[in-house]
């Protein structure tokens, strides 16, 4: 029988996950939404014809007609959320970061643990990019030896709008916001070691807004691990040709790069203006593919009770982009 | 409401439609399959829940539950088939090629010409990759001039057992089995100019059980078109690097390739072998998002009663082939 | 002791190779000039030093000071220059094609027989460039297998002003022009098979003027090999991109491409535009290297007496682009 | 006339300049070497046929027939032979880095100028690469708009001896070593502004033996600059592929890429091992070009009394490694 899932905000994003779970995700039933924007449950009932639609987050994630919820909400009501989810008997899935609070982070953390047969699943969407599933696959079977060192960015397409500086003082920062997937999958790729340090530094090229709460445009970050691995992270809003997800792994016995070129597609156009291909817009074009993979692989965890990965992956990348932010203020190395 | 599909064969391909439609393409539901082949039929109810079996194609074509069928049977069954299904009232899907006979071809469209609410759509399905389809816009919104030539290729990964080998009689040679596609493309990026010569030459590189029924395992094409246009093929069973497919269009003002270098996915290896990639390994490895958004038109198609392509262009398809299969064996230029 | 060379035509390209043995041919000097432009012989005086300059090219070729002379004078004199300067004892470069006429190719290879201590060598500049020659080693390893298909082009960068229309009644056409690189490839590549026929078509894209002398600005062409190899070339006179000249060599188990993506250089930018490169521009900015190499490649054959290439080259080449042309005209197949 | 020019230092390194200087270079004569080493002195008469052999640097240095010298000695001798040089007349030609020490950096500035005639000209080789000299022609005009951020590479073959373990001691350490070039790569496009602050971190893959020195195999550095300008660097002696250096230039409009994918060729294979292409194996492979266009330009400023680049950029270079290395080992930000 299909997994009776309800999600929980509905913009841009969470618009994409209520498509792939409506259309997309074998298995799976998209029953009940939940938002407190009309216009957005009205969305979801004429387009994707869901009949359960909630205002409220209470009664939503009290509905004995759900098995599951998809958390799509702002960031600050991530942590709550997904303790209310499991407290009321749900499987849950929230999307990153998990919160910008080390601490909140935990106490999600030890009621999951109070509910071993709830899966809790941060969107981490990366590691379900066939690319990168390749990578890992790649890195575990020994295919560059041991690897010590990830670079990796997550680079926007300038929006001159600025919609993000308006969205500054609550994302949690550049490195908060972007870099929380490279630093996941840097800590993926080397095998989860522990962070020990931090230092981070960044500039502003195009959105001075961003300087009244700290934040830049432009982010560069060096992490250091036990054991000697390094990751080095570049996050940026100012791309003038597209988005441009890349990470790199070395190894002693190679290296692995996933992302450089950002091509859109398989076309190629040779012209005036030379040989040219387009870069993919944003990271919906990049990682399409991933979104719908990955709620298929909460389905599939649901019904297993095994997760992919753990809130304990997403508490470390807090704890490590809270250390390179704590580092991008205070000018010095920061202890992780 | 949903359109009910049927599907009749369940082969390697018929399963990915199968599929497509089961599980990915909404606004369909795939309520019928039909299959000489007990195992097939078992496989379409125990893994995508159909329940209506016909072993019968006779029975499946006039199943009142059905509103459209898809046809994914063997190659010379196609044209009466197409016929007995429209005369049933269905929409047809069918695939490649319509039939490797002129006439059935038109006789086929000449069936269809009294059925003009009814839908009949041949799988030329690389025109539903994004790849294509973008480098068709791209043509269409001038962005290359007038274009005027199209060299294409469709190369398959060798199997040293040599499955297509036994095939061969009755594949139509590797220009009908394989080229069709290329021939297709280049009379939808040249704005459907009529072919008027033909030259064909090949080799049997790797595989001498061809030569038996006059096919090569390598194969080069010359068409020439009314109004200047040229287009060259290719065709090859025998690479050794995987499954190759790409396209030239090349116009006054630019040219655009579609395809080359193969990479299945983003990630590149540095290593003591060099600096590579993998490449795609098979059509459905290359077309597999093709495939999806093809059933997707199909099913617009049956509700708009607006075919994307037409009964037309598998005709004319079939008659470049045919002239191309001639040149191969008789060594001289082949009027179209 | 240094080789004294002389040499004969210094327009755009006799003055590239002037350049290149005066200043970058170690063990050459250059000697001596000769053109009945004075213009030309006064700039070989002033940019390299060149003392002896001849309007004559009987007194040229007569001048005892010379071991050596490089023809760069038009095609219809290369027969029987090459001839003249055999005769006087000297060794010869003459620049591709040997002639147009497969008499001529014969006479000079008759009389080459007679002074076997004389270097004959006709410029077949690509195999000089670093990365045929690396492709040609491959090939030579077996890292293909055993190769039975070329694909070559060879495609200029448009000229709006068409001077190569003027040119047209005397080059040979465009695949004598062009297309002789392709053909000398093919032909290494593949072993030196024999040709034994060929197919051409072609298209007057941007250049109607060429229609008067039969000559098309984009040719399609196949031949056929004994034992089963294959060829097809591709010239075009209308990129609107640039110069890009690409080599396929198909094998058994493999293949390698050169050229393709005609990079200039290793800058690759992003902007609004996409990601691009620079395409070369001409053949001097792609095979500057190889222009190099191929004179001190003469100079080297004319001190060890061992030829890289042969007369032979050079009429085979000729036959089969003879037999292209025929093809074009004519409009059916040709016997090579 | 042509400058009369004498080397100093025939490794690896030296020979090559001997050997453009002596065959590449017009306008330059190589007529004098220096070298403790008797066989380096014979190469230098056997293969390239210079005449004036010195073993002591005072007596080259002194030597009046020489216009010009070229240092291709040890690290530790730069600056002192450097002042000699410039103090006995010549103009002159050091390898990089001019010296590990920053006095006396800011020592050979301050002779040179009291010398204004005479050229002091330091060996950032990959100014004179023709990708680089285009990627700074593009920054210059504004293609990417105001450039803020460079991210450079050096990365070398693993060399399973590990001869540059021997060599730590004395080489400066990996950023001192390698990524000087970077540092003055970063300067360059940068448009020179001061930097600020620096930090470093590493770690050793395969070269234990580093330790004891305080070197690592693999190096980070994030460098900031006064106006926000950033730089990040990575140095690695440990690549399995071969040697890749690349540069990114990012800007407000756009961004520039050199060297990535490290093609030695352009040559692309396609076989079982997938689509590959073989890397560059070393900077003289990688940089062959530029030596050549070095020694063409450093005669030029010769004669022309200009230099294109400047003992400042070489100290600043200098300044900018020294902190680097000083982050290494602290572990904290230093200041520049």
């Amino acid at each position: 029988m299909s997994l009776r899932i309800g999600i929980a905000g509905l913009g841009r994003l969470g618009k994409r996950h209520a498509e792939q779970l409506a259309r997309f995700t074998p298995g799976a039933q998209l029953v009940a939404a939940c938002s407190p924007v009309a216009a957005e449950l009205q969305w979801a009932r004429d387009a994707l014809g869901v009949t359960t639609l909630h205002e409220s987050f209470d009664a939503f994630v009290a509905d004995p007609a759900l098995d599951a919820v998809v958390l799509v909400t702002p960031t600050t009501l991530h942590a709550r959320q997904t303790v209310a989810a499991l407290e009321a008997g749900k499987h849950v899935f929230v999307e990153k970061p998990l919160s910008l609070d080390l601490a909140d982070c935990e106490q999600v953390q030890a009621v999951a643990a109070r509910y071993p047969d709830r899966i809790a699943m941060v969107g981490f969407v990366r590691r379900f990019d066939p690319s990168y599933a390749q990578a890992k696959a790649d890195v575990d079977a020994g295919a560059i030896g041991r690897p010590f060192l990830v670079r990796s960015q997550t680079c926007d397409l300038n929006d001159p709008e600025g919609f993000f500086v308006r969205f500054a003082p609550t994302s949690g920062g550049i490195f908060m916001d972007c870099s929380v997937h490279d630093i996941d999958l840097a800590r993926w790729m080397l095998g989860n070691p522990r962070a020990t340090r931090a230092f981070a530094s960044g500039t502003i090229a195009l959105h001075p807004g961003l300087a009244e709460c700290g934040d830049v445009d432009n982010g560069l970050a060096i992490v250091e691990f036990e054991g000697g691995a390094r990751a080095v992270f570049y996050a940026s809003r100012t791309m003038a040709h597209g988005h441009e997800t890349t990470t790199e792994v070395i190894g002693t016995a190679g290296m692995l790069s996933v992302g450089i070129g950002a091509q859109r597609d398989r076309v190629v156009t040779r012209d005036a203006q030379g040989v040219r291909h387009r870069p993919v817009a944003d990271f919906f074009e990049r990682f399409g593919e991933a979104f719908q993979r990955e709620m298929g692989a909460f389905v599939a965890a649901c019904r297993s009770g095994v997760a992919p990965l753990t809130l304990a992956d997403a508490t470390e990348a807090t704890r490590i982009g809270a250390a390179i932010t704590r580092s991008l203020r205070s000018g010095q190395v920061e202890a992780v």
